[in-house]
């Protein structure tokens, strides 16, 4: 029987919808366990929490200090922890379990400052620890497809990238109801909501398909959607490529009659390839001067290294926690062969790391400057 | 922390495609883990299987038999056992099982008679004991939402059914290739293999969603898609409901560019209830004079109690294995409130059961029966 | 200049929906223009419908008996009649014009028995008569891409047809709020409303891509959406062909929701195409192994011989006018390819004529017949 | 019987694409008919084009001077001349026959310069001239009823617009083929080929649909698919709206798998709107709140203003020469009105006119200044 690894959360308390979610994705290949929990800045949750899941009383921490050192010290402790507090929160929180040699898994964004992930990444790189961060949309076998595509030439050379998130859940001014959801609060989401809850899986998603490097943007990013919000709802991006490609992210959360269909089309020279994670079993291809075609995962036409993602047949819908399942199938498998001493691979390495939640962290920071400028041009690095 | 159920499985060994369904399913939710099997008819592959999945060496059986006898005479023995061997094998097993008062979930179609499913459904009645039959395609919360759209009225009284479940997997004639898949072998599934397997979806997701029952029908049955098969691989069925409404049934195996797309559309006086299994998290519902409509699970508009089926929010895509999972949940709830001595309510049971297994075999034999005395209408009682 | 056709018309007055479209599918390409009519049965707006339009006086017709004779008198007589009145109504006008050596184009159903389009077929062939009946739907570039496929084996041999033409308009009692569309009026209907109007249209664009021939059908006709309509609302019927092959229509008006999607779907041996007459631009294709497609008429992949009944590059849609525009066409062309003496091919005559209306009213008869005897398998010839 | 409208034709001869368009629209209703026409550069081509057309051969001219002044010296001159040649040519022609009393439609985008259509609205308000300029895609039944819907506040108050054109025509480099299309060659097409051609759509129709003014814009033009093409072939256009909403345009013509799918989505308070070109019939709607909707035009849910437009039922498609034959009898009956003395009110006037051509050039001219200033943000106005 495989080794299992143990690990701890910080954040994701009962009721929060992504610490479940992040709990089912760990688990879901029987490669690692729950064993310690901070879930909650309310104590009390923490314990009921913990409780409910079955931990023991003892590794139930009031912070993520408290965890990290008591964790740190134990035989048992903890392989990695999970952060999936709300964005503000999650620097201290990761630079406290890297300081102890912990391996580290970060919700997106990253941190609120760019300075933060820069330590971060260098902290990690120094201490020799995997840093994933959980940008998930795109571990479907569908996405993995798109980007072997890409690298294989299949679509020839990038020349335009279109990709838009657009949700409608803050299309009512629920704050005027006394609902203030965290997103919408900067002391808690940082800088950006809209582009930094959204906006940075668009930019994740079309930099994990093509490899493309941003050299400079032009951003236009609003607040609709309710009196005097103090963070953006709504956000245009143009982007300039290092290769000469262009393309253009839109994100929005007043966009009604839109639930999550993340949607990214890569136009290149040869053919073009659209995913949308709302059906994320299917990509549709069209090559130059043929029909356009809709592959489904599963089938043997796709790339045997996409097909591997695929825990299911063609036809039987995998979704969300399958997404999730697979981002932490590859860090687990990771963490387990780092443990034995191997080295690791770029192919054991497929997951967003530390540098991508950098650069995504980079890239809220830079839409929200050129648009506090005026919506100009600004470079990315 | 809640009690945990103990399960053992008949069949789905390693490199089975159901067996690993199953076990997803049944713990997803932790509230059972899997701590005997008989995984197949090969010992060493029994072996093999219990010890990849961790298992006690003393509880990997020879043979349902010895697995019967041994997990019951145990103090910590398995509550329940999951069968998912080849349809000729289910009978004997769920029959050893429930004779020894453990609790039996078994895959679809229930047997290869009808008789040996009558035998089932009287043993389990007459030991109080739960059965279930995973029929998990209609465990989606926008199959839900149907159900309660249709015992609420909102669609009026039914007329029409159109259902259908193509599939292509069998157009090529595999067998000439040496690749005879067991579905098309007489021995291991009984007198059909097409509608034995996916038109006994059709009419459990009909019937699920829709409370009709089958007056009589009409079945023509073909075996399409190579030389000589000794089984259908496509079938039309006309069926007459007690209520006066009509339906019509397609399913087939050599329909090329298909998947799973088990389709069903009710049309009633007042409104249209469409869902496609490939798309399962959304319904399309017309209702007389109004816009045909696309409800997404999760939303509000939806009823609460297809909601309580959602596990994600609107947009998050949930699938086959979440289905499996919501089978489960209800089997595991209900076991686990019969073993505190509760009284089940309908609610409780709300899965197929004993009874929806025999209803799926008396299908099968009714469409066999029909087809060959020349398509004619025979009555389903 | 090329010569122009001159025709009349037997029905289709103003306010005649099918009237109307007659009109501009027999001018769209400027080779026939209209110079007489009977448009109704009441004189009055005869006399006004011709007035509209432009039309000499001398040249309104009573009824088509008095509009045959003269117009077969007059030197600059009509060289065909366009018949759109009610389906009771078309052998006698028909038969009038046959007899006085005047071509017709008769709309959907032929007749209202079969004896009647029997002697219809038998008077046109007598007298050399050209006769077309306007199943337009066909007409389409997708459709001629269907058949030219089917034709070429690009499928494979055919193993099973799924046809549907579901409408809702009356879904509803209307006849309750005085409204009685003549087409549930068996004085005018004939024996079928739902079979005669829209499940005849499913056979024939069958027969048109396929070219299967019916060896036996099974139907079951439904009276559904009102108390006590004398006709049929709703029909499935199973269909053997000569070939082996199965086929499966359903068509309805009673379906809330859907408008006029005829929808064909062929499954061969090799390959599925897919067409749906409200999205009639589009061919769905999939071939064994491949994944499916998406081909757009007016794109070079197309058929030579399909793309010319396209008008438009792909991408500008074409829809109803257009595909009644390819069937007056087609008739005018050959018309006037007949009037100068020339020989006329087959590809000359690719329009559904007298026989294939006489095997409409066939189906039509035997639907019913089948249906009235308990829904058992009639012979079609 | 109506009057009937004379109209001649500058460009459009045999072999052009937009010419047939343009006649079967200004004749479809019989408003109309085609007495005169100037078609080719090359004489003979006029000359083979109206012999074809069955024009008398002494109304066929060298150009368009010779035509407007001989024409408007007939008694029995036109009333109206439609000029479809290549851009470059549309000034001089339009004021040809303005400076002779005679009214205009004219194909967009209207001329190449913003000073040469600033002088033809000039002139046609002095003359007291009809002047339509072809942007016909917005005639469709369904777009009517997004511009009414806006216009009732059915989805409140506009905040942002999503619109885009994508084709792959251009996506090989067909020049190095030797075929060089007149829309790449600046010495026809002006400034821009892209936004000219079909970025310009977008604007026109946006425009129409939401009544939203630009304030500025920021645009970034690429010249795609080919070595050193002269003109663009993509271009991404962020709109300011003086409104406050915000506006995202992407036009392109190297966008491989796309036909001609102009799609426009507009965002409300209340609500969202969606139309595309390509399946014109239909429009998705969505309110807060509530699950999206797919309306029909033709149903009793469409405004009766909006289903004046269409000409045949639900589900019976109409496309690309229903929606010119709207646009032409819009105009038609305009002048129609106008001849006998009537005033035209602004339902009348309910077409693209001069001054919507010349906000269509500005448009391209803003486009491309400000991607040649680097993308910078420039005022419309």
């Amino acid at each position: 029987m495989v080794d299992v690894l143990r690990f701890g959360m910080v954040g994701g308390g009962l009721g929060s919808y992504i610490g479940q979610v992040h709990r089912k994705g760990a688990t879901f290949d029987e490669q690692a366990r729950l064993v310690a929990g901070s879930f909650s800045r309310d104590f009390q949750r923490t314990l009921q929490t913990g409780q409910r899941l079955g931990l023991d009383r003892e590794r139930l921490y009031r912070d993520h200090n408290e965890m990290a050192e008591q964790e740190a010290a134990r035989e048992d402790g903890i392989d990695y922890v999970i952060i999936c507090s709300p964005n503000y929160a999650h620097y201290a929180a990761a630079k406290a379990f890297l300081e102890r040699g912990i391996h580290v898994v970060c919700d997106k964004p990253l941190t609120v400052t760019v300075e933060e992930a820069e330590e971060l990444a260098q902290l990690a790189q120094e201490k020799g620890l995997l840093f994933a961060v959980s940008y998930a949309y795109a571990q479907c076998p569908a996405v993995k497809q798109a980007q072997l595509m890409v690298q294989n030439g299949d679509i020839g050379e990038i020349q335009v990238v279109m990709a838009e998130y657009p949700m409608g859940w803050l299309a009512a001014p629920v704050e005027q109801e006394g609902e203030v959801p965290w997103r919408t609060d900067p002391k808690q989401s940082g800088i950006s909501n809209c582009v930094g809850d959204i906006g940075t899986h668009i930019e994740n998603t079309v930099a994990y398909i093509t490899g493309l490097e941003i050299e400079e943007l032009c951003a236009r990013l609003d607040n609709f959607g309710g009196d005097n919000r103090p963070l953006d709802t709504n956000a245009h991006v143009l982007v300039k490529y290092k290769s000469g490609a262009v393309g253009n992210y839109w994100c929005s959360q007043v966009a009604i009659g839109y639930d999550n269909p993340l949607k990214v089309r890569i136009f290149g020279t040869k053919g073009t390839i659209e995913w949308c994670q709302e059906f994320p079993n299917h990509l549709r291809v069209a090559k130059l001067g043929q029909p356009p075609q809709m592959l489904a995962k599963g089938q043997e036409y796709f790339y045997p290294q996409a097909n591997e993602l695929a825990r299911l047949g063609a036809g039987h819908p995998e979704g969300y926690y399958e997404a999730f399942a697979n981002f932490y199938r590859a860090f687990n498998g990771a963490l387990l062969k780092h443990k034995q001493g191997l080295e690791l691979t770029s192919e054991d390495l497929d997951f967003p790391d530390v540098f991508a939640g950098l650069r995504g962290v980079k890239f809220i920071h830079r839409c929200v400057e050129s648009s506090k400028r005026g919506s100009v041009w600004v470079k990315f690095d």
